[in-house]
């Protein structure tokens, strides 16, 4: 990755631009049509979806003690919102290296699962109000008690951490692997997700800062982890993760900005006009939601 | 560390054993006098506690927000229990090559985070008990309130899977760095320090159970790191990571295994017979509780 070796994928604009971005250059961002190629993106996202929880599912068997397993499996599996950033970690790879997406499927499921620890996590504040607060209001119910669903939450995030370290990858390439490892720790920690859950618990810092650091942070690291998995050098690893941001702050936070949403579609687009694959309208799929 | 290697160790039994190890196999381990290296490993353990405590405290400042770096400074430098495992990383570390303690000091600062986010998650169950409960018992106090406690640790844990992979020995030798990400995962995960909380949680389990899983663990994860840092060969990575298991279990459950700890102080010391290093004394102190 070091700045003087060769690039895989250069910004020369004499190299043509896809059909989809060529088209976007004289229209506006909503009006560009992706009728033909939905049905394909719809499905490139729903079985990259598949094959990440049928990864997981393999990963986190129903064993005993199923004090433990069992929780685990379910807040892993059935309980987080869904997102596609794991899917992203895929699509990034296989967009700059045409690999196989064995290569980033431990990472993507990496990603599912610390999302999913954060989550649970979040998502238990309301029960933990000092015992004075009104007793009804806004109570989130859980399926195992919030005890478990502390304690849950300190296993599944490990797991992450582990099927990274001991993935197939990890072993071709410990370096590459070892940057994915930072990647994920910078994007969930306190500068990253726990900043923007921190935010929203204090009802502090903007919306466009949780954007950023919540969804952007999580698309943003799919996207640059893909990268580095397959690969890539430096100015595409951060190309993509730039188009994670902007698609994630769409995906989840979209309507936040007004007209601003146009802005970021328009961005995350420009940030693709480099590549040439035919994943490129798969991944440009992402903006219109 | 293909097993094909030359080992840097032998078990080779016409090596010398270290002195104290010596007069050991003559004496019940209770009649080992440590006097004379007493105040020499008392020394050691402070100042390299201290070290950590330091880097820790450079790698964390307190600065804005601080609302995220106040909680997180605290938690992870003021509440946790003092446990030795970090320190006993820098001096498996030692021990293996001589190397300056710099080269461990990440992963035991790592390794103290991730103690200290497990721990402050630990310490909040009583205060998400259900309302139903009782409103007075067995209430835990906290510098920052529950809330806080909870999403505090999910910026710290990351924090330390960061420490280790943006370390100087990340880049020097990637393979063991990712190795010494593993370690940390599994040591602190499901299989590992996360099982002993669920047991305590559920009083379910064996006292034994739970003194395997959480500081033995706890010290066989920080030796085995320093060791994997200090690129020894598998065998003495496993060595030192059962010292550090009975150690732990030692210092941490000690007493629970009635006449079992003389067998633990055994089996710890048993371990490290090969070592000819002057750090063995250094070592072998830790089994004195």
């Amino acid at each position: 990755m070091a700045a003087s070796s060769v690039p895989k994928f250069t910004l020369t604009p004499t190299k043509p631009i896809p059909t989809l971005l060529r088209r976007r250059s004289h229209l506006p961002c909503k009006a560009i049509s992706t009728t033909s190629t939905s049905t394909t993106s719809d499905s490139y996202w729903s079985s990259t979806t598949a094959d990440i929880e049928s990864h997981l599912d393999l990963t986190l068997p129903l064993r005993h003690p199923l004090l433990v397993h069992h929780p685990m499996r379910h807040l892993s599996l059935h309980s987080p919102p869904r997102t596609l950033a794991p899917a992203l970690c895929v699509a990034a790879c296989e967009l700059v290296c045409g690999a196989p997406r064995e290569r980033a499927l431990d990472a993507a499921c990496a990603l599912h699962l610390m999302h999913a620890a954060s989550n649970a996590h979040e998502r238990l504040p309301t029960i933990a109000l000092p015992r004075d607060d009104d007793d009804e209001g806004g109570v989130v119910r859980h399926a195992f008690g919030p005890n478990i669903e502390l304690l849950t939450p300190d296993g599944i995030l490990p797991l992450g951490y582990e099927m990274v370290a001991r993935s197939a990858a990890a072993a071709e390439d410990p370096k590459r692997t070892l940057r994915v490892v930072l990647e994920m720790a910078r994007a969930m920690g306190s500068e990253g997700y726990a900043s923007a859950q921190y935010a929203e618990f204090h009802a502090e810092g903007s919306e466009r800062f949780v954007a950023e650091r919540k969804y952007g942070g999580l698309y943003a690291c799919g996207a640059a982890c893909g990268a580095v998995m397959g690969g890539a050098e430096e100015e595409v690893v951060e190309r993509l993760r730039r188009f994670g941001l902007y698609v994630g702050m769409l995906r989840h936070h979209g309507g936040l900005f007004l007209e601003g949403d146009e802005d970021l579609k328009s961005l995350a687009l420009m940030e693709l006009e480099m590549f040439e694959s035919d994943k490129v309208e798969i991944l440009s799929s992402l903006v219109y939601v």
